[in-house]
């Protein structure tokens, strides 16, 4: 599409990160397009490096995701998880077959030196993924949810309790010595519009903005970029995930004004859904500007047209 | 059976062992086997620890050995392998997704600190076998080749480049520091049988005996145990694998009675084929008793058979 917005940076969790990313790599040119990715959720199991929220993302730009979950593979099988089983091991984390070649391929380069943004790049290039995708930091950073039974790593929190225990609090383990990967801070510095996705503020986003140096760089060119957040919250819900349940179990009603009100000062606009329109006023009042549209996009068309709509509101924020 | 050699020790590298072993499983009872296999071939590949002996002699016991092949998983499938293709990743050693199960979990649990022959005895555990399967050593020994173009390891001289190289040597390299794993010395110095299976002399069977205190361990008792090797070559040949052609590389030529030289003065007795009749009688100037039969063993009833005459032949010798 002819815009002035030709620099875009996403910040993308899993799911409903990917979705969006998915829409603006349908509406913009390879160049145009840097998504970064939160790694919070990266964990090691059966020693193997599991980058939940990469995957999830390079899978749906490769065309590779199973779109009925939105995360894993499309076509998959499960032989060796099968085998697993049978040699006693935990089978809480679902390994498909496909998937599991992302797994060990990315252990053995990760284990012989090579930085995650590296093994990143490589993939995509594999996967024919024209745009660039970069893990926030090649750091190790690890997001633990604290609940009414104590901390616990996160990929026991979302799959293996399934989000059962109340949250009360969330510590990012590590990120304070941790630094951006090479190129994120560039990309951000130079963006035209930096876009928050509809991920999980709290352990999707978070994340990323808690890297030392990101929101410097998100805020560097203040008057001239626009950042916008669209929120994972519809109708106080959220389409996948435990948004919804933390705001709730942490004293905040889940609602897309308090999305908006998680990312000041930080924003720009807001994209919130035609059901939450009577947010919008109360968001302008935040000193962001909102954008009321439907934000469901389960099928690839609906993807692309949400992003046109964010593209042109964020091309009309910048005229105005 | 009923039978006064009631210790049995077989000493076994890959397809041909395995296939003898399984024969001597039909026979004797769980405490009456041990089975001691080689780890010189073993190898890391895409990071992950791989054993091709001690899984094909284990997968062969368990009943999940691919009958066509003798190495790897029956109903095996590729999906993995496929996907890491994909990456780039090479290609040329075949791991099966069932077999994939067995070298992530047994990677896995190596590197937080167990033994190998802990990994194998809880695999074995898991796969309903009953008998005692040892890696001879836990410590790393890794086979090399020396061939016209230079030292290979072992698994690229023998599946990257299929045995083609000109063989002029081996080195197994940290031999000298390995210590046998635990129950080992104490298995081979109470056997009334030592039995050395029809596999590769040079390569299979050779870095089991060059662990410093095997070969004292087998001669312990001398004379009240027997110590008995199956010919591999069968009438100039083998039936699977290179230690035909690597005789005659070594200026050799392949022959029963190559085979029963190449471990004197260790034998009590050994048994070759029907084919290679003539070639008894050389063999006992060597001191060795030699028991002439059929050694080809493709079915579960053959391996029975040979394993029951071997073990008759082993009361035999011992009774006289």
């Amino acid at each position: 599409m002819q815009t002035l917005i030709s620099k875009v940076v996403a910040l993308a969790g899993g799911v409903g990160g990917a979705r969006l990313v998915h829409g603006l790599a349908q509406c913009l040119a390879p160049e145009e397009l840097t998504i970064i990715v939160n790694i919070g959720d990266d964990f090691e199991h059966l020693g193997m490096k599991i980058c939940p929220d990469l995957d999830t993302v390079c899978y749906t730009l490769a065309g590779l995701a199973n779109p009925l979950t939105g995360w894993g593979r499309a076509d998959e099988s499960w032989t060796v998880l099968e085998e697993l089983r049978a040699l006693g091991c935990p089978d809480w984390f679902h390994l498909g077959d496909r998937d599991l070649a992302t797994h060990i391929e990315r252990t053995h380069r990760l284990r012989v030196g090579q930085p995650l943004s590296q093994v990143t790049q490589d993939f995509c290039k594999a996967w024919k993924i024209p745009f660039t995708i970069l893990p926030v930091t090649d750091d190790s950073v690890h997001t633990w949810v604290y609940t009414e039974y104590g901390k616990l790593p996160f990929q026991e929190y979302f799959v293996h309790q399934q989000c059962q225990p109340r949250v009360t609090g969330f510590e990012f383990a590590g990120v304070a010595g941790a630094a951006p990967a090479s190129g994120v801070i560039e990309a951000l510095q130079t963006a035209d519009l930096v876009l928050i996705c509809p991920s999980n503020p709290w352990v999707s986003v978070d994340p990323i903005l808690a890297i030392p140096g990101i929101r410097a760089a998100i805020s560097h060119r203040e008057g001239f970029r626009q950042i916008i957040a669209v929120s994972p919250i519809i109708g106080g819900h959220t389409v996948k995930g435990p948004a919804a349940k933390m705001y709730t179990e942490l004293g905040i009603q889940p609602s897309a004004l308090a999305v908006a009100r998680h990312y000041v000062p930080l924003l720009t606009g807001f994209v919130l859904d035609t059901i939450d329109a009577a947010q919008a006023n109360e968001i302008g009042h935040l000193g962001i500007r909102p954008l009321v549209t439907n934000t469901l996009m389960p099928t690839a068309g609906e993807r692309r047209r949400l992003a046109e709509e964010v593209l042109q509101f964020a091309l009309k924020l910048r005229m105005s």
